[in-house]
């Protein structure tokens, strides 16, 4: 594989440009207030996503056919409103789900962001749906150029198919792409494919004692602390 | 099916968003010139294009796999080539090829696109694949949130299937999209499936002796002659 220059970055987003933990603990804290409910929004959004790996567990050996994430999303919130010992009516349920169509961006990834769009085609390769991702990005101004990642593939990454399909749809050689996460596992699957890597530490993804992804675990591309010094590496 | 508010405008590119064919007879000519050859741009142009529906045909039918446009587009052009008798290297075949992605919006494309995407999801609903899209939307500046048609659904306008993976891929009912084409054909394809419908008047994607699509065939709901007009009429 000829070792090209980049032309396009695709990222991961739950975690790497929006801080999922933050916007759904808030908007859970708020419901809770209004409803009466005793608990804690933190350890609610925690709890829900400590889910999302299970779910897509199926899809990604095969033993259930693909849905899409909104659709894993409410049955697991269906379970954590279960242990709560709470309920919601059907479209309070279904608003709730979509808190993930709503998740703020971490300070530095829309200015970020909009320097490197300059400079190369911007992708999603997220495990989001693509409604969930054009939401999102409505919500948080985050200038894509389109959506890749799950829904295309039919499948969730770390699944080989995912970027690769990414790649396929965009025309290019994986080692022209830039894959950005803040999480190594990533990384490591879209290298072993010939993409390019670009970490970015986000430290209190999971909190204030997070105690995973906290370093770049191998010589990543490009290993940085936000999605502007990353801008600056690339020279957008 | 409901009758609900308009969230996303999907849009035919080819004709409604940009001028394919003086975009393509330009460096046809600039082509020319290099090379020695005695040809019009705008006649090889209009030959290339008018091979565009019968190379889809077979795909439309089940006849054939899918096969992305970039693809039928380079089997047409060594067919167009071939009849004017003349030739190129591979790389320069491939790179004219690939006018399709370097073609230039109508005058009014930009400014009435960035107003509507203030107020609404845009997404492309074109028969271009996602790599032409996005090449083209860096080249134009088209300020697309997605893309969206032939590619995500293997198969080509006006097969209802392209439509109706965009509708389901946005997670909407088509009666909250507005499908906006300068092609009347399209629109009737859209209207079929429950989408709204916008007209743009585009007289001379043609030339100046265009004998179709010269008006609005039907009452779709929205008739106007510019991107900026619609924009107007949408409040955007």
């Amino acid at each position: 594989m000829a070792d090209q220059v980049v032309k396009a970055l695709v990222f991961d987003v739950f975690g790497t440009v929006v801080d999922w933990r933050t916007s759904v603990a808030a908007e859970v804290d708020a419901l809770a207030a209004k409803k009466g409910w005793t608990l804690d929004g933190v350890e609610f959004a925690m709890r829900w996503r400590s889910l999302y790996a299970p779910s897509m567990r199926p899809v990604r050996r095969g033993e259930a056919p693909y849905r899409r994430l909104d659709d894993l999303h409410r049955e697991s919130l269906r379970t954590v409103l279960q242990e709560y010992e709470v309920s919601l009516g059907d479209d309070e349920l279904e608003h709730l789900n979509k808190v993930w169509h709503r998740l703020h961006p971490w300070p530095d990834s829309v200015p970020g962001l909009t320097r490197l769009k300059k400079k190369f085609i911007l992708a999603t390769m997220s495990n989001g749906n693509v409604s969930l991702m054009v939401n999102m990005a409505k919500f948080a101004g985050l200038p894509w150029d389109t959506i890749l990642g799950s829904e295309p593939a039919r499948n969730y990454k770390p699944e080989p198919v995912v970027y690769l399909t990414g790649a396929d749809w965009l025309g290019l050689d994986p080692s022209q792409i830039l894959m950005t996460a803040a999480h190594n596992s990533d990384l490591q699957a879209a290298r072993d494919l010939g993409f390019k890597t670009a970490f970015i530490l986000r430290p209190t993804e999971y909190g204030p004692n997070q105690h995973k992804d906290n370093e770049a675990e191998s010589d990543w591309d490009y290993i940085t602390n936000s999605m502007e010094e990353l801008a600056d590496k690339l020279g957008a």
